[in-house]
């Protein structure tokens, strides 16, 4: 949380932390200015003490509404510095950052640098203020375990409330899709047919998803993933927008949508087949819900996250199935982590892999998502079932926005003959 | 154009060009590789050489989608240096990072960096790279004046054309926007009212516009400025979602939207006062709109986008305005530069800033937004105008989509009584 920044920052011995960029879609800001058209600003977070936040003057007022301990960038005009610049505009920003700092307090010592952002124009002003300011070392933490990612990784009440929100939103669309699809006409090759007649594709139900996301104020800003048959198998390929729906093939559903202007992520998946499933499918779905069922009710407080990988793995290799715990990077199987934090990044800490540190602990105040998965590309079928639950303060995994489980979706003017040879 | 990199990159000396980060809403890289859910890449561009795309085997669909050469990293496994790093996983990357460059044949030399993503882990990175590969320079160019910004400058044809319609778009929801708003009842204390009978506001507006957006297949990923009043009268004042919609009141609508997934911008902006306009906010936009025909009558093919600058500030100035000709930094007046290019970034060059350099220039196949404008907030009040222009090769500016310049909007159900103190 927040409130552990400080002490987190004299763990890495870190005398401040340096946030460049916009406040939306970027979590390092967002996570100080909550959002908001602030752009191109430096936050500065002292250790120990408020941060504060330089703005362009233009943005005074979006500025303002962030609450932060506010100062214009026009009181530190760049220009000042052009003439010792020589002309050089990274080398006069330099220059401005060093007074900035010096003015704020920060004459030395170790500062870790976060945003995200274009790099080729801040890269070069990094590398010019090491030079003309060595007494500061700037500090590029792991994108796995920097100190911003410590403590975003567990949640106060508010963010779980906003995750919470974004959940319901999630379901609410999934739900549209599926009723959506169960209720169209099927011709006769078992093609779905939109409203007038001609055959509903991937990207059809992809901008559905986009409208309906976007009426409920949310964004799938990082794409949607709405995968059938072969393309289902290969877990992050986002589905071929002219493949067309049709029954009895896999359909990966994974929807990770934010709040509007880049908050916060939600994370889930469904694999449905519409009208009837294949047999091997359908065994392949009843494993991946067997051990999501046996990872939920064994979701111990302070557990090691990469255990859960680890029986998962252990798990579908019982089943025959390759897993990255004896075959490096499979392509077919279980092949990648049992899940990751959700929050401000769709991705962030604690996480799952066998190679993570061993501190990637169900704490309370997590949120993370449980997604097992398989996948046979070339068979033309893939699964994966996922869900975001809370670690909560009392040590219950809370799932934070459930759906139904249901594998074969039942087509409502559709019905397989009897003697079909499918 | 992409096809001048190479001359490009010889001017600057570049050996290479490196570009990391997600293929959706990363400029440099969507510039490459066109879209799609790419994530976590790397592509090389050696001076002379086609691109080489570097992906995560999950990926590998979406990545040969874009048509480059591709590479899959499972064929270059950091874990191979693992041992070497002792544990520092940014180390063990920047080893395998000069271990790809070698074998791609950039084993020293300058290769600028970009990418839009967070900076702290590629910073770490980087620092490690350059201290065990001292034979190769790291280069970060400058924001505004860049390589790539300079070959993403002028468009080829199919550039122009997702503009164009990235264009039409942006026009039909705005019309859809004064159609909704002068369809309003309104309320006797001039407040517009909803369907529902409820005071319309700011954030409803911005609302509709995302989802009329959204069923486009557009998407308002940089937000919108939808700001009236006081709020119309800070350029970078997205507006407060509270605000009640009112006639009689300047209301700037900035609407700057993309393709979906990161693709091409547009920019565009309108001023209304709905039912009637104050003597003052009238006089006020008669000098935008006078300065911005005196601006689009006079553009000419490769004269200097800052005389255009100069020339508006004249003008602000010869009617008693402030301007940045003869004010530093000024609060209300003229308080911005005339326009930017426009393209896979909302801002790029040409640069319109009276400090940009001399070479910004109305070259063939530049897009550019003119938006000349007026701010009072004081006096609860702002004027902006913007359409943008493609610069063709036969030297004429061609407005890429039009849209009326109507400034009171007669509302449909609303007439100003006789007699009335407004």
């Amino acid at each position: 949380m927040k409130s552990d920044l400080d002490a987190l920052m004299q763990d890495r011995r870190l005398d401040a932390i340096l946030v460049f960029g916009d406040a939306e879609y970027n979590p390092p800001m967002y996570y100080f200015v909550g959002g908001g058209h602030v752009s191109s600003a430096l936050l500065i977070k002292k250790v120990g003490k408020e941060p504060v936040l330089f703005y362009n003057d233009m943005e005074r007022d979006e500025a303002a509404r962030s609450g932060l301990k506010t100062v214009s960038f026009s009181e530190f005009p760049m220009t000042d510095f052009m003439e010792q610049a020589n002309g050089d505009m990274q080398l006069a920003v330099a220059l401005n950052f060093r007074r900035i700092f010096s003015e704020f307090g920060l004459s030395g010592g170790r500062a870790a640098v976060y945003g995200r952002m274009e790099l080729s124009h801040l890269f070069g002003v990094l590398m010019k203020l090491a030079s003309v300011m060595p007494e500061l070392e700037l500090v590029g933490e792991s994108g796995m375990d920097s100190t911003l990612l410590r403590a975003m990784e567990t949640k106060d009440d508010l963010e779980i409330a906003r995750i919470r929100q974004i959940g319901a939103v999630t379901t609410t669309v999934v739900q549209m899709v599926q009723d959506y699809l169960t209720a169209c006409d099927v011709r006769e090759d078992e093609v779905l047919l939109k409203e007038d007649g001609s055959p509903l594709t991937v990207g059809d139900v992809k901008s559905k998803i986009a409208l309906w996301l976007a009426e409920r104020g949310a964004v799938d800003v990082e794409g949607v993933i709405f995968a059938i048959g072969r393309d289902a198998g290969v877990p992050h390929s986002v589905g071929a927008p002219e493949d067309l729906m049709t029954l009895g093939k896999t359909i990966v559903f994974d929807i990770f949508p934010a709040e509007k202007g880049g908050g916060y992520f939600f994370d889930f998946t469904r694999t449905w087949s519409l009208g009837y499933a294949a047999p091997e499918a359908q065994s392949l779905y009843d494993q991946v819900r067997e051990v999501y069922d046996k990872v939920i009710e064994n979701l111990d407080l302070n557990a090691s996250f990469i255990d859960y990988q680890r029986m998962t793995c252990e798990y579908f290799e019982s089943k025959g199935h390759k897993s990255q715990l004896n075959t490096k990077a499979p392509l077919e199987g279980y092949v990648h982590s049992l899940g990751h934090g959700v929050g401000l990044n769709i991705h962030e800490r604690p996480w799952s892999a066998l190679t993570a540190a061993g501190d990637n602990l169900l704490k309370p105040g997590v949120v993370i998502s449980i997604e097992p998965g398989l996948y046979y590309p070339d068979k033309g079928m893939g699964v994966r079932i996922e869900d975001t639950y809370w670690v909560r303060p009392d040590g219950k995994a809370e799932l934070l926005a459930d759906y139904p489980y249901d594998f074969v979706l039942p087509m409502k003017k559709w019905k397989k003959e009897v003697g079909s040879k499918k």
